[in-house]
């Protein structure tokens, strides 16, 4: 059977992705190093990310701010004297103005900044001097902010959405009087992550708490939701971090309790990116292109009038008009349905081919012999094919269309959900009790999914050559899930009575 | 009269704005040279700014994008041989690591870049280099993009939200195929521009061209908003610029028109920047505070429940939470109502002030006998005063209250900007026929206004001799309203024959 990617995904997974949001214009190379340029469509799924997980921070309680894309090395000093394994690679900016010389342009060597800046790799260390200017009294407890903010970290790899020196996210901070109240911001925050990748990206996630080895440098615990994109790797989709009093040592958040005594504030971060959308992309693709949940696609719904250069062409045209305004005038997931009426000057093969590559969820076709019938011709972008391979384009009467446009929105949302559950599901093995066995069960497949092991959750050099042994296997650590059955045997690594259950797999 | 702010605009427009910025906590120094931390009250106003001239930026027509925060040198090295008066001041990434040395962080002489990167100060050429990509026939016109994004210009001296080393705006980018069309995009993006200051910031402004030398370089034409002051200064709050071949002559953006020959698009550019913002505060600001027009209030209306720590305060909370409940469902501008119950623990006094001082449009408390005779006290912050000087609070029924709220955010609405607009108009003297007339307008009066003058638009050395002359005088040019009479008398410059009248004033 034909599709509409030049490579499917047994064929070669990472040239799938490449094409997909290639051919879905959603980003390219800039020309600017490991930095992409975010297209319309791309960038129209990353607002609809944004809006839904904007109302779960706000309704939470959280209230956006902006600080400063610059941060004085100082603070970096001051936080690499508390954190270990503090991260280095950062772009670094040294001047302030550019001059010509011998034709060319270069750095001012008289306009060199007396202190560096760095250009925000996250902004713990930023956002902690503010809190440590906000907060003087428990009163002042808890603040609950977060920001949208582009952020850069010096990657020597990229890949576009998974992994780019510059990308989009947005990092919560929050500070409290106490240890419990930290730890359920950090848990609550996870929870909003899961719920807002499951019901609104239709992404089956794992949630649970990273081991200590894939700790955010300086957390106190890191917690994580996994996705499984479809060649069995994980992808780590949001993560959620308790900082215990790491960074208000580093910044000097400080509060006067109730008993009138100073205490160093208990702080929490929880950032989620632009990857997401790769995660989208690897987990509802296929080999005609990407296919997008309805609540976040831009358009959920296309009209494709079939002109022909002909008297009849208005007519189409009104017809489709209409049809566009009714959609948009119905409520799917409460909010206006986002219908769009194509009237670009192309041909209308190549744009309903277009919409199947960039995933529009229902593509509607109307040319002069549905409108003579009062009917359109409908695709589903979740069942493409008929049984027999042929596209499974249904002639409906439009008013029928209309009346059950939201229905079928909410289908399509829960199938796409359905589908990835499944496959997330059907490919954990939880019965793998030693060490050998898991080590056939990577070998053996190649889609080997992930394993549910049980653990004795080591730390230190006994962790540390457990590591050792799955990146020799090039697998990971991804998390002990939050829902996972208690331990009740031996440690799959070293034999010693288990106290818990990790997820081992390969990842992005 | 005693007012809430410790300096009065009388006293000291100057220290006046940075006591609202303060006492409103919209902003605050962000120990970053040059950038501030934009705190929730200032972001959540930036937050109400950008959904409604995102909506009418899409309306028109046009796409989100995002493209790389970092342009490499050569870029710029392009555009400095198209672009005269190119501007220099930026920040330059020269490196990608930081080391320790002698115990402090260092950039890494080992990491030094290739190429230097600057940080954008705007981005038509690296978003100049995307067109050229995507553009190759005339059926790829018109492409209308905008991205939401940071800037950075490294500024000597700098004002909270006025100028800043970063801050934060929209940029829209798009190129046409002829000069008409992109002569109309420009003028539509300007009606935009003008329509939302008006609207939604009830801020009323001139839209007009620019004089040759306040063109953006390389800008054929700029066109601007002037919003004045209420110290009589004018604020250039939104750009809009016809670019010709400039920078499709830089970045190469060419297409093939329908008779098959090779031609360069013509581009523009158009930004709303968070000036918009200290626009706003200079604008609508009085000596107790902010007051935010209803439609850019992050909330309209704030309940603040007078609590005594008594029995009573669970009555007086229910009955509070009911009637936030109660607003929240209502409409208003065709969006919901943003309602505040505000619970925090402070006293209720601290509160209203706190709220006055943000500039809530509408304050309600609540307190036991207001729970036990069903009624409110409402404060309108557009009138906060009696005739007699004391604070206008009204006691009304609470159902009356959720009767009138819509009514009465729609009544503040334009009340500030009636206000506005009579004092724009009032202050634009249109009578002065020479240049010691000019002289003496500006000299003779603390808040001289703008004056409106003939001239006849001189070029080159001719119009930097008037340029000069101002700046002697402190003044600038600010714009040629569109909706300015004909000139019919002589230039109070040049005393040649006039050809349009143009803008004169102290500016920000």
């Amino acid at each position: 059977m034909k599709h509409a990617l030049p490579v499917t995904r047994e064929q070669d997974f990472a040239a799938w992705y490449q094409a997909v949001i290639s051919e879905a214009d959603m980003a390219e190379e800039s020309g600017v190093r490991g930095c992409m340029v975010i297209r319309p469509w791309g960038y129209g799924i990353w607002e609809r990310m944004q809006k839904l997980l904007d109302d779960r921070i706000k309704a939470t309680g959280h209230e956006n701010c902006y600080f400063p894309l610059f941060i004085p090395l100082s603070y970096f000093e001051k936080e690499a004297e508390h954190v270990d394994g503090f991260a280095k690679e950062m772009a670094v900016v040294t001047h302030h103005r550019l001059i010509q010389k011998d034709g060319r342009l270069v750095p001012d060597p008289e306009a060199k900044l007396e202190e560096p800046l760095v250009v925000r790799p996250t902004s713990e260390t930023v956002i902690g001097a503010g809190f440590s200017r906000w907060v003087q009294s428990w009163r002042d407890l808890p603040v609950l902010i977060n920001q949208w903010a582009n952020v850069v970290r010096w990657e020597m790899r990229t890949r576009m959405f998974l992994r780019t020196a510059e990308f989009l996210w947005q990092e919560g901070h929050t500070a409290h009087a106490t240890v419990d109240e930290a730890m359920d911001e950090t848990l609550k925050m996870l929870e909003v992550y899961r719920s807002f990748a499951e019901e609104c990206i239709a992404l089956p996630v794992v949630a649970g708490e990273k081991p200590e080895n894939e700790r955010f440098p300086g957390a106190v615990a890191t917690y994580s939701i996994e996705a499984m994109m479809q060649d069995g790797k994980a992808l780590q989709a949001g993560t959620s971090h308790f900082l215990g009093t790491t960074f208000s040592s580093a910044q000097n958040i400080r509060f006067q309790n109730a008993e009138g005594q100073q205490e160093l504030a208990q702080t929490t971060s929880w950032g989620v990116s632009t990857r997401m959308i790769g995660g989208l992309i690897m987990v509802h693709g296929d080999d005609d292109g990407l296919r997008v949940p309805p609540r976040v696609a831009p358009y959920q719904i296309v009209v494709v009038p079939m002109l022909r250069d002909t008297d009849e062409d208005q007519a189409i045209l009104d017809y489709c008009g209409e049809l566009a305004a009714s959609l948009n005038e119905l409520d799917a997931f409460r909010e206006p349905v986002r219908a769009l009426l194509d009237k670009r000057p192309a041909k209308a093969a190549n744009k309903r081919w277009g919409w199947v590559k960039k995933g529009a969820p229902i593509v509607i076709e109307v040319g002069g012999r549905d409108v003579a019938g009062g009917n359109v011709s409908v695709i589903r972008r979740d069942r493409l094919y008929r049984e027999d391979g042929k596209l499974d384009s249904q002639i409906i009467a439009k008013a029928a269309l209309v009346e059950q446009a939201v229905a079928m929105l909410e289908d399509i949302q829960t199938a796409l959900f359905a589908d990835a559950k499944a496959r997330l599901d059907g490919n954990i093995d939880a019965t793998i009790t030693d060490i050998d066995a898991l080590k056939s069960h990577f070998k053996g497949s190649d889609k080997p999914g992930w394993a549910l092991v049980q653990w004795s959750k080591p730390t230190g050099d006994a962790l540390d050559k457990v590591v050792q042994w799955l990146k020799g296997e090039k697998l990971t650590l991804r998390n002990v899930p939050l829902d996972a059955a208690e331990a009740d045997g031996l440690c799959v690594f070293t034999g010693d009575k288990a106290v818990e259950r990790v997820l081992v797999g390969r990842s992005y």
